[in-house]
């Protein structure tokens, strides 16, 4: 059987991946990625066949790894964070059935850490109960959905991580965001957001939602909002794990 | 400063922890967990001073772990999975608050692989657009709260990860739960579950929503419910990461 691992590495440095996705990588022929993906890894891995790709040829990537797979290479497709989380897993097995060779071609998907998590890390512990994770890019969802979706995680009184919070093209995306979460949620909701994660200039900050409102954001930035629960103790995002039934209605 | 990791290992075996997670166990005096998970490191890790305590007694073993810290012991408690979701995270802080400690106290989250990510790995790429995790245990939460949020992640059309969905007292959640879903999607919306994930007896199952309702899963389970747009390719749970603007609405 033919195979290709798609690997997640987590967020920045190689000791934020698990012992399973290095373990993929030196077992493979051949690691495909994008650009500032394979940059990370090369030092590692300089004994590998390296190809890499630019941003937004994700498909191109995968039919690249595909051919190489068919040609007997074991192959693994690397991405940031989790694989399976806005990554290249999905896209990998829709690529090897438009191809006809799923019955070939053994696709091992290999989580890492996604962003949600590392970046909840960092601020305390925002997601300890039931939450939802959004993207605000509407380069391939309608913004309506998007609309939906962030309104009915608020409604329902989620904790909420957002990815892709904006870009040069969205760069009134969260603000728009937060004016749906404010029709259901508190002015001073809990917030937050990390930027750099993992990588030099990591940095996360806690703030209420209204402030987050007002808050320019970069694109390589993910935000945060608690549930209605969340507390800031010190500065850190704290989510209780419990409802505290004793005290009546938490709604 | 007096230190404390709290380190999600990931599913199963330890090459499912990160880099991370292992060098904070390596740089701790004292490793504290659930007997589960004290047996699972205790090999590699017999030159340290291992605790364990047993389940349900979280709040204990946060004491347990903030005291031995102040007594100048650098400390880790381990978790399965993320230290963030479901875990021990938020409760270390908050019994630090409780203490007064928080000050003297450096607590540092390690964000391991939680279930919602090496589950989606086994099933394919159930995740791979916007999703929501929602725990069936209404033993800190109110039932009422849990279906509002399912009906909600239902009805904005979300991949949902549901965690804890059966236990002995609870054997009917995950028919409840589907029940609720039922009213927003399909009966044959793409679903599925993994069993025993990254351990012995690891087992994924793809199937539809309405199968999922009349099929009983055991408390190592983890399930997944796809979006309208997921689709089962030869028995894997792929959701596609763009919807497909060109064929008009999707919802």
């Amino acid at each position: 059987m033919k195979k290709i691992f798609v690997v997640g590495l987590g967020p920045g440095e190689l000791n934020q991946a698990t012992g399973r996705a290095l373990e993929a990588l030196e077992n493979s022929d051949i690691i495909v990625g994008y650009t500032v993906y394979i940059d990370l890894i090369k030092e590692h891995f300089q004994h590998k066949k390296l190809l890499s790709t630019a941003m937004k040829k994700e498909a191109e990537r995968c039919m690249l790894a595909v051919k190489e797979a068919q040609e007997g290479q074991v192959v693994s497709m690397i991405c940031s964070g989790d694989a399976g989380v806005y990554g290249m897993a999905g896209l990998m097995f829709e690529v090897a059935e438009a191809e006809g060779l799923l019955d070939e071609l053994d696709i091992e998907i290999i989580p890492g850490i996604t962003a949600a998590c590392s970046g909840a890390a960092v601020l305390g512990a925002p997601l300890m109960h039931d939450f939802a994770v959004i993207s605000l890019s509407d380069l391939l969802t309608p913004w309506e959905l998007i609309e939906k979706r962030l309104e009915a995680a608020a409604f329902a009184d989620f904790s909420i991580c957002i990815y892709n919070p904006s870009s040069i093209k969205r760069h009134d995306y969260l603000q728009k965001a937060c004016d749906i979460l404010l029709k259901h949620r508190s002015p001073d909701n809990v917030a937050g957001f990390v930027q750099n994660i993992g990588r030099e200039g990591e940095q996360g900050i806690v703030m209420d939602l209204q402030t987050l409102r007002n808050t320019k954001v970069d694109m390589f930035t993910t935000v945060f909002i608690g549930t209605s629960q969340t507390k800031n103790i010190n500065g850190k995002m704290i989510t209780p794990r419990g409802y505290h039934l004793s005290g009546g209605s938490n709604e």
